[in-house]
């Protein structure tokens, strides 16, 4: 790690004076070596690849996707056809050596060289998924300048630091359709991630067919729900990107849909109908009857037929006890069986789950609270509660995924998400005990997204977190990471994300009207509120409200916002300089916006919640543009101008409509330094 | 129809004093009849919805998504759950009365009546499928204003005026995966079309799954096809928005994927290889061999099962005729059996299918050339050759259905499918004749589309046609049309449909940055070559060339250009009028954005190839400037001037990119006349 990290250090020295001419490259994650070389390898239509040695089939396809994405982004007409074990070429510009196919498992080898010189490009990789990760860099690479596009001359040898980076995708609390995970499986592998983890039960939702017990799906699902043929075919697809998928069936708690066709399954009476509200329910499977585990026994038998992954996650989350606690049966067996507690009975029910998961030739995976000193050390802890219980679980000899800090749900920024790590620096972990540290996965929960808006809640941010299990953990400067998030996102929309193509589509409709423009100078800096806050402003939402709102448009980070930050940072330090002009315009723009977001806002009413954050964004930036001509002048603005700022400031901080204003912090350092 | 031509005259008529405060109404269709009354109906989150009656199950799904999609528009947090025949509501603001369930059927019953009220909204049906088409009505009626949300009080009887409204889409020389058939089949049921036709096998792939035949999708497909439990989902997806589906499998030409596993089918030896460029091949089915038809009886019988709709397509269109030629087997059969010319043995062809797609069931349609004395009269005629063909068979007892006219592949205006009607006003056919003119079909040919810009070649302009087929001849006013396209496009979006989201995507590729004014400015104002002319432009399209170009990402149809041109029409009329201004202004735009669009190429090499139209564009524009100066001074401009200008516009009119610049003519007007 030491070493690489010199290596990168070593390169950002070197960058600039290499590739003067050539935007800096966006690397993400960015490879553990690299060293830049002169020149370039340039191309035309003419670009050719071949693969050599052994791989995989998916090497073959992954190749073939390579080049169409090649040729979509340069609109160069290669002529190259799908590209086969038989296909033979002449002087390829691209040489793909492979020793032996991979398998798509934990701790396969996903390592590969890249040497690009002008004679051409070589990828060297033990399996094809290193292979896999190479092409992917390689794109990333792709550079342009007045002669053309090109590959830069360098040297590149990468591996992950962790083996398991996933993203967990809750499709219950929304639905959401095969073509979703799909494009999300080809973003992972943009970026080098190799889990998928399907949350694929839940109180909103039970989200797979069962052909042993058909009622979980047919009635725990308003009919949306994975056929056992999608499953295969997304999990095919996956394969061939290098990613495993494991599934997740939340249990005991999270069980509402279960119980819409096997209320026996519950540890109250019933009828259940499937939740329409977000939050910890009662309903919970009953731990006491043998019934319980027949089913799960025979359901979880099928399910790991149809999941080829050795790996099973049986959630074990959040379960509220107060079923358990009203059911005298259930009281009586704690009390026969000399079970102290409920979570004592919880991880009864884990170590009956253990032994049929188990059975089924899977590991098992939980959440946090299954950690009891029952459990037998083969299973691994999913940590929601922080890297301290992910330290404490491998010391005791557990291995261990983190997702605290990775709940891209909760809508912070990227550089908070980027920073955490899975091994804690001051941890003082013995090498093996680091070692049951496997990864970590970002989750996004779907209280509050939907197939529209989903995109936009996991991407970009996720390709910085994938960068942290991939990249050496010394890789952790926060503008580079803003710079090259800015460029990679925008080329993962090639592979049909939505991310940032529906911002402009939400708006449109929001406005009613093609025209979106004021619409959009606002919504460009308020973010949706962070954390758990969205629930707790006086709206209540179910499962089908309306997730199209300014709020819902809005980006997790407004990157407008965090460049005004900057600019008034420099601003202040140099009043002359260019930032001054910027930031007056800027403000200018807020100031005028308002009176044509009130036209815009006379014909959508959909947007009129937002009129008064939209009037204090006009009034702040009228405070803020006297604060910076008054710097400007050397002027200082006098006691009572700013006793007014100061209540317009904290006015304007008040959230609306669910989401909050992001300029209030930079446009208060200029009032203030006014003063 | 004249009477209701008469009320939708006066419709034009009331409508803006009724509404003066309200946008006018954007139905497409029109309705057949349309009476407006006084005064609105309000509604909040409290609006719900109530079915009574007898319907199909089809419409308690579609009146829960006509929910979800009115709270989506309004951001109104309406809190009725899933639409049940056990859901019962007080006080429902809009009752549904539905006499039967309708079946998904050629002639079924699909009218609606629509009563809206200050009280509420009544929409009876006799079947769910009416129920449906009047939902989208009502969705179109939504309206906003100061107050919030509102449907107009009017009342509506409506009913189709062809029964037969059809998009074919042509999965095979570009595959499309299962969802933008989805989102297609959404796009159709909101303008009230009613069959699906999927071509499914081409020289270029054949894209479904044969069990009996496996070779046919594993080797014709490169892995790109329906699974047959696809093919199930989509017949189901659109039955539940009233659509039938029905496959095309054209023969005896278009079959070159058949023969890479089956060569025996071929009419010569092979072996043969998936077709990569575009045209008419030459590859074609044996029609001589026994063992031909006992193949295409197993298989079309295999697909007649899968496929509930009484018809099916067997093409029948571009032989070319050489294979048969070159055949002396085939020469000797002909000469043996008295068959004189290749027309004649494509009958031959053609009867012996008939009985294998009679025999299983199924109605043969078929393109123009199946038009032969020796077929009866139950085929139906698929028309690519125009409505006289159509006409005259009809006149000897044939149905038919239209596509000349209607192939929105060749990227012709709006204006031109519209005015063309299945029925040639003209024709004097007997009301039993007309009657055989079912309807027609918009085909969406995919040479040029991939997945990410084929709803831009389909929509908006299919909508009109959809308009044609269903809405009274006499609906015929192209600036009305217009208008309400542009506000149905928009409405189109929420279906998923990416026509008008993927355009900045692909120019923020393009761009190779986030900023893509520029070249938006510029691709504005071109539109793709027409016809078939971008195939004449000294570049050869592969299946697998870029389609991510300048000339993909621009539109059909130049908005822009249109309206500028409409500008420069009344300007002309009147000079000191409003338009002079936004002329002048839109021609600085151009004439400064040549300089603009030269940074953005600086690092996009792959929108060189438009550098000289865009300067093109900006000296016609400086030009433009001069001439639109000079007539509002009154001056004229001089001889040499003008000469200098023919020049150049000539240039300008010459392709580049294999696009061309739409407003050189209005231009060309100013220019003429300044002199």
């Amino acid at each position: 790690m030491r070493k690489s990290a010199i290596l990168y250090l070593c390169l950002a020295v070197f960058l600039p004076s290499l590739l003067a001419a050539a935007e800096p490259l966006a690397l993400m994650p960015v490879p553990e070596k690299m060293t830049m070389a002169e020149g370039q390898y340039r191309f035309d239509a003419s670009f050719t690849l071949a693969v050599e040695g052994q791989a995989h089939p998916r090497l073959y396809s992954g190749a073939t996707r390579m080049l169409r994405r090649l040729s979509g982004r340069t609109g160069l007409f290669m002529t190259q056809d799908v590209i086969t074990p038989q296909t033979r070429v002449e002087k390829p510009g691209l040489i793909i050596r492979c020793q032996r196919p991979g398998k798509v498992a934990l701790g396969e080898d996903e390592s590969y060289e890249l040497a690009i010189s002008p004679a051409g490009v070589e990828l060297r990789c033990v399996t094809d998924l290193g292979g896999l990760h190479g092409l992917e860099t390689l794109l990333q690479l792709l550079q342009a300048d007045e002669k053309g596009f090109f590959f830069p001359a360098l040297s590149i040898q990468d591996k992950p630091r962790f083996p398991w980076r996933g993203l967990m995708i809750d499709v219950c609390r929304h639905w959401l359709p095969m073509e979703v995970v799909k494009r999300n499986l080809d973003g992972m592998a943009a970026v080098k991630m190799n889990v998928l983890h399907l949350h694929l039960s839940e109180d909103q939702g039970f989200r797979i067919e069962s052909k042993l017990y058909p009622k979980l799906h047919q009635l725990g699902s308003d009919g949306f729900y994975y056929t056992q043929a999608e499953i295969k075919t997304i999990i095919a697809y996956a394969d061939e990107r290098g990613i495993r998928v494991y599934p997740e069936f939340d249990m005991p708690g999270h069980t509402t849909a279960w119980f819409i066709g096997h209320p026996e399954l519950a540890s109250a009476p019933g009828p259940y109908t499937i939740e329409r509200t977000w939050g910890v329910m009662d309903p919970t499977m009953d731990p006491t009857k043998e019934s319980t585990y027949r089913l799960l026994d025979r359901f979880l038998g099928e399910m790991a037929a149809l999941f080829p992954d050795p790996y099973l996650h049986i959630g074990g989350d959040e379960n509220s006890g107060k079923q358990w606690d009203a059911n005298p049966a259930i009281q009586a067996f704690m009390k026969k069986n000399n079970i102290r507690d409920n979570h004592s009975l919880q991880a009864y029910f884990n170590s009956r789950l253990l032994k049929i998961v188990t059975k089924h030739g899977k590991r098992m995976v939980g959440w946090d609270e299954i950690l009891h000193p029952s459990m037998p050390k083969n299973i691994v802890i999913h940590s929601w509660r922080g890297p301290d219980s992910l330290v404490q679980a491998a010391r005791r000899g557990y291995q261990g995924i983190l997702s605290n800090g990775y709940y891209i749900d909760l809508i912070q920024p990227a550089s908070y998400h980027y920073l955490i790590d899975p091994v804690r620096p001051d941890a003082q972990l013995t090498p093996e005990e680091q070692a049951r540290i496997l990864g970590g996965e970002a989750t996004s929960w779907a209280e509050l997204v939907t197939p529209e808006t989903v995109d936009s809640r996991i991407w970009p941010r996720t390709a910085v977190i994938a960068e942290r299990l991939w990249s050496p953990a010394s890789v952790r400067d926060l503008d580079d990471m803003y710079t090259r998030m800015e460029v990679i996102s925008r080329q993962l929309e090639e592979l049909n994300l939505t991310h940032i193509r529906n911002y402009e589509m939400m708006l449109r409709r929001l406005a009613n009207q093609q025209e979106t423009a004021p619409l959009r100078v606002f919504t460009d800096v308020v973010e949706p509120l962070k954390i758990y806050k969205r629930h707790s402003q006086g709206v209540t939402y179910y499962s089908y409200s309306p997730y199209t709102r300014v709020v819902d448009a809005a980006r997790p980070e407004s990157m407008t916002a965090r460049s005004f930050a900057r600019k008034v940072e420099a601003f202040l330090k140099a009043p002359s300089g260019p930032e001054g002009g910027e930031i007056l315009n800027q403000l200018a723009l807020w100031q005028e916006n308002h009176a044509r977001l009130l036209q815009t806002m006379a014909k959508a009413p959909a947007i009129r919640e937002m009129e008064s954050l939209s009037r204090d964004l006009a009034d702040l930036a009228a405070a803020g543009l006297q604060a910076g001509e008054a710097i400007q002048e050397g002027r200082k603005l006098g006691g009572e101008w700013g006793a007014v700022q100061k209540e317009l400031i904290e006015r304007a901080k008040k959230p609306r409509g669910q989401t909050e204003l992001m300029v209030v912090e930079p446009i208060a350092r200029l009032i203030q330094a006014a003063q």
